[in-house]
């Protein structure tokens, strides 16, 4: 713990001086990553490779092995992230609002860094290099800790991030703690001294152990039970081809919708066809009583299926009797990330709006869209699901705190 | 600790109520509130002096006694924040910005609840006043848990109000946890399926144990170690004007001044007069060894000195070499409330303001002015001296949460 101590020291006062750095300094850190990245790519695919070796070895999940693995032109496309990050808009020291207070004071709210973030997350290097770029963009430094099945790649991607920045902003801005016990978790969580925010990055067990163990204040983010309702008004060839994107364009992410909720007017006539398209495109459907009994195929859901976060081509389905109904189901079983409803009917889309409290709450549109980049705020550090601080798509603005500067002249109370 | 998870399962189904209530009930609810607390002055007025008996029989400290002692006034400026708060523009449901995003969708981000707030305090009953009323306002149910010595007052309070509200809004919206011993609070603290927030608002003891102990998301508020710095350039007629304003005018609250830097040039000049008037106000002077060298009546300060939240007419007085030595003291010593530099000179202002990331930074003015109602935010729940969520004064804007309402036609990625 005294090596983990020591790191967590060095990481926050490289902090204070990112804190002051000028924006010019900061871009040409992440061009300088960007750079060193695609020069060094050999490097980081040797130690990729060795990180895919033991994987195999260990039967880790095709999937999952698609998500450590590594080739020059994700090498590229990681670079290609850096440099976009290096175009955006500097997030730190902008006046958010100026006003004259009653006592003529000029109060300015204006943006500042949060200062040290920790970000644990699992096997995908991506991140390693996502979570860097974007807190050296929002003058935060960064501790980062990823799944120790990725720690060859993660190692090898943070000392060519260390080396490119050294020239413009400090190497310690950027630290990786390699020790994968959970013990060293639990430490890393207890040091509100040293850490101002803790983020999260992966699946549910992760997200949970870290909320319910961190001292340190934590963002929570990324779990999706995704829902979407088909109303009774629903054109139904917009409904199916929403369920399909939503479904299986990306099965394995966030974003992607888990439970369907049909109305009963409508299952007969929409669930059959919907179901085969599923069915060819590998989806397994768990259903209520009344789905199985419309589609023999399926197979009965229990309880558990309607709170999973299947990231799988697996598809809860239940017939409801009314919008009322679904919305009760849906406040239930959500972890709050994004919910839909296919409707024509306008009062069940204002009811819906409404009543649904959920980051991202559609109408006539795929959950996977709840996304920085198609929000329109660039490189995101995750999707946060929790009320605090912030909500949905978490971009550089996320990432910032800020202060009230307070000009006077002799004013007094 | 069953009766507190019963009463914390009540108000949160009442937040779920209180989420869809109207903008008018939540009104009707506070002016009843209002009303009620005027009308039944004299059951609050008995209950009090069962407390301040109690607390005169515990030999409880003059300031303290004040804090908790009541009488028709105080009752009525109580009643009169409330329905103040009544007129204040309503948080819930608006739409902070609004924009297409490149799929065309139509994306808003609206204003929604946190939901079920814990609200831990010490002995001043017109926190408990005023903390359901923000809440309500904010459609929040609020979990309130008060100092004992204050238990008979806060329960005829909390009584009233919820009689007020009852029939506009539910009544559980508001309830009071009466158990006072630590074992209870590091109950509360760990329910986050019941409590989306804690604010504890009180010394530096209660906050720091709630925000150590708290699985709970926290919101630290109000612990001020405050610093003036007077620069050799400083309007030393204004300097002392805020001194004397900064530490004196209230010497209880957080936002007021307890530790003042001199630079070392005008330090001979300055101290004296100052001194003088700080005596003839009462005010004990723990200072450096240079400022006992010119205040030979001032005690000598130790290290704790430089850390303490007085609250009192007590004042930490160091000389300093320079403007660097003296952002370099409060870096070190600051709470994150309030700082202010007096100076003459534009650059030591500017490298002021970028070098000092508290809540609020001041040149030339009092630190005094950290506060809701100065800054036009209306009546605040606290001041926050943490990074995430919210920053300095909080009002009813920063005890809501957002989310994103997409408005589709059919989009699919």
């Amino acid at each position: 713990m005294e090596e983990i101590l020591n790191i967590l020291k060095r990481t926050k006062y490289a902090s204070s001086i990112l804190s002051g750095e000028s924006k010019d300094n900061k871009n040409l850190a992440l061009r300088s990553i960007a750079d060193l990245l695609v020069k060094e790519k050999d490097k980081i695919l040797s130690a990729n490779i060795l990180d895919i070796e033991n994987g195999r070895k260990n039967n880790m999940k095709d999937s999952l092995i698609d998500r450590l693995y590594l080739d020059s032109s994700r090498i590229k496309s990681m670079a290609g992230s850096v440099l976009s990050i290096a175009e955006d808009n500097d997030p730190i020291g902008n006046v958010e609002k100026s006003f004259y207070s009653k006592a003529g004071l000029l109060i300015s709210k204006v943006t500042i860094p949060i200062g040290t973030i920790g970000i644990i997350y699992e096997a995908r290097p991506n991140v390693t290099v996502d979570a860097a770029a974007l807190c050296i963009k929002s003058s935060n430094s960064v501790i980062l800790k990823g799944g120790k099945e990725a720690l060859n790649s993660n190692l090898a991607l943070v000392n060519i991030i260390r080396e490119a920045i050294g020239k413009y902003i400090p190497e310690d801005c950027i630290n990786y703690i390699s020790t994968s016990d959970r013990e060293a978790l639990s430490f890393i969580l207890s040091q509100r001294d040293y850490l101002d925010l803790i983020i999260p990055r992966g699946g549910a067990g992760l997200i949970k152990f870290v909320a319910g163990n961190s001292k340190v204040p934590v963002i929570e983010t990324g779990v999706g039970n995704c829902h979407i309702y088909v109303d009774e008004s629903a054109d139904l060839n917009m409904a199916e081809n929403i369920i399909i994107n939503a479904k299986t364009q990306r099965p394995g992410v966030c974003n992607a919708m888990e439970t369907l909720l049909v109305h009963k007017n409508i299952a007969d006539k929409f669930l059959p066809s919907l179901g085969k398209k599923l069915s060819d495109k590998n989806v397994e459907i768990r259903g209520c009583e009344k789905t199985v009994s419309i589609l023999k195929y399926a197979k009965l859901a229990d309880e558990e299926d309607y709170y999973k976060e299947f990231l799988d081509l697996i598809l809860a389905v239940k017939v409801v009797d009314s919008i009322e109904d679904a919305i009760a189901h849906i406040q239930k079983y959500t972890t709050n990330h994004s919910e839909a409803i296919i409707t024509n009917d306008y009062k069940n889309s204002k009811l819906f709006i409404s009543s649904i409290n959920s980051s991202a709450v559609y109408v006539n549109a795929s959950t996977r869209f709840t996304d920085g980049g198609e929000f329109g705020f660039g490189a995101e550090i995750g999707i946060s699901t929790q009320k605090l601080h912030a909500r949905g798509p978490m971009g550089l603005k996320e990432l910032t705190s800020y202060k009230y500067v307070i000009l006077g002249n002799g004013e007094i109370r």
